[in-house]
């Protein structure tokens, strides 16, 4: 059994097991101080030792920007998040501390979310595919070739630059850092700031809608033409709604203008575009993925298969 | 020895090695038609046949958009290029034709760049590089976990969507597919259609190369955003031009906003976004690494390696 953690930037969902066949139920908390997150975390973990005697590792998938290489001085370190007490916080070590004898593995929510779709959502048998978050922020994690990209640090497609027309849109944005950036202009808190109301309580046929699938459809371009994933799949309660989804089809078929070849029929977006498959168990199945690929044994099924 | 071909939109160069240090001299000739060109590059290849005895494969880095699975029934075959008379055409096919005997490796030219970059160059010890050309065409080719992405297809990160500034660049951009992606904005033949002149003609100070610089920001910036590459390696006329590289980093500076912490320090620009080290010689180079890969000697080497 794995313990499965993913933190995020509302709440904190938890389970063990070892994939989709045999996870607990998942158990929930709002993601308040570090203080108060820790202690809860600390104490379903508990819960679950108790539980399970053959916990052979915890996986964590944290909201970010966090420090995800094992061998940097500042693994599991937070960094410049908007939520400024969660600065410097290190999850890693916080488990370290408690539960010195159980290996943790850890990489960024979307990049969980992106292991769980590939071990056992709608990733399986790609080389290549990106997971797209769109709720309180816009994350994305980008799987190539049997892993979740990290390069630099990772992945931030949030913080992509795309096309306002003032004229439309004339909201200026609300990122912090960049003003009317992809996270600025298309996250949930941008749609209260923009109608004054909650998405969920907005008809489905509001105007926002159509921006704000308009604006996804622009990271879709983009993402397909750097890095050519063969699917995006898309999580988040802003980009799983069935207009942004829709909308978000028709202006990527628009904006692509028939170059890509794998694309050419409207029909074929509705597998390039299309809903993960493990819906809201994706980010804690995924923090169970991560464990469970980090463990020895596995790593030694693995190369017995080979 | 294997044999590099690189095909390039305005011209083909050919050399034979096993890398760097042994290539041979390179020899170039115009991008025609494909019959003459086709006819150029057979010649050429019996050329190096009769000189090596003991050539072991070809290597070819070609212009896109272009088949490069070899699973896939048309392998080889050139897609939707603006170069209407090479539609169709099949290099792979071309090559097995006339040296049945011979193993062919195939990717992109950009691609091919990259793995040079990779063995030789740039991205030497990097996970995660990009390698951009920007000349006549703008085109990119991402390097993460030792090879090259495929995706779908391939990435076509020149037409990728940027921000104008109708204001300061009424230019419409020229991209017969997109109109102002960022190819129909930045590419040479834009610098010539906005100002009347080729780039070489006009002078280090002319506004043009800011506001290239600028649009070649916004792509190193959604590559960070997306792919999080460790490097960017520049190639291309346009894309080496000092000034446009200064430019590019500075403004992929000011747009980033200190939010990606490795590149908080502007020193720290002039790492991740420098010239390609392989010089006119990367994209042969980059053909002879494709067929050096792909040698069935290269994997036993490899595999004894490890």
């Amino acid at each position: 059994m794995f313990i499965g953690i993913e933190v995020g930037g509302t709440k904190v969902v938890m389970a063990a097991g070892t994939g989709p066949n045999d996870l607990t139920e998942l158990v929930r908390f709002p993601t308040e101080t570090p203080e108060a997150t820790s202690a809860a975390i600390v104490r379903q973990v508990k819960q679950y030792l108790a539980l399970y005697p053959t916990i052979r590792g915890i996986g964590v998938a944290s909201f970010g920007p966090i420090q995800v290489d094992p061998a940097h001085p500042e693994f599991g370190v937070i960094y410049e998040t908007p939520k400024l007490h969660w600065r410097g916080f290190n999850i890693v070590q916080l488990l370290k501390a408690h539960f010195p004898d159980i290996p943790v593995a850890l990489d960024t929510d979307v990049n969980g979310a992106a292991i769980g779709e590939a071990e056992w959502g709608g990733g399986r048998g790609l080389d290549t595919f990106a997971y797209v978050t769109v709720g309180t922020g816009i994350g994305a994690g980008l799987y190539v070739n049997g892993k979740p990209v990290h390069g630099l640090l990772h992945p931030e497609a949030g913080h992509m630059l795309i096309r306002r027309e003032p004229g439309r849109d004339p909201f200026p944005g609300m990122c912090p850092f960049h003003g009317d950036c992809l996270e600025g202009l298309a996250s949930g808190p941008s749609i209260e700031a923009r109608t004054g109301q909650r998405g969920e309580h907005l008809p489905d046929d509001h105007d926002v809608w159509l921006l704000i699938g308009d604006y996804l459809a622009q990271l879709y371009v983009n993402m397909a033409m750097i890095a050519a994933p063969q699917r995006i799949l898309i999580g988040g309660g802003v980009g799983l709604k069935p207009e942004v989804i829709a909308r978000s089809r028709a202006e990527f078929f628009r904006l692509v203008g028939g170059y890509l070849r794998a694309l050419k029929q409207p029909e074929s977006l509705q597998a390039f575009i299309q809903p993960a498959q493990l819906g809201d168990r994706a980010g804690v199945l995924g923090a169970v993925g991560l464990a469970v690929r980090a463990s020895p044994l596995t790593k030694a099924t693995q190369l017995e298969a080979q």
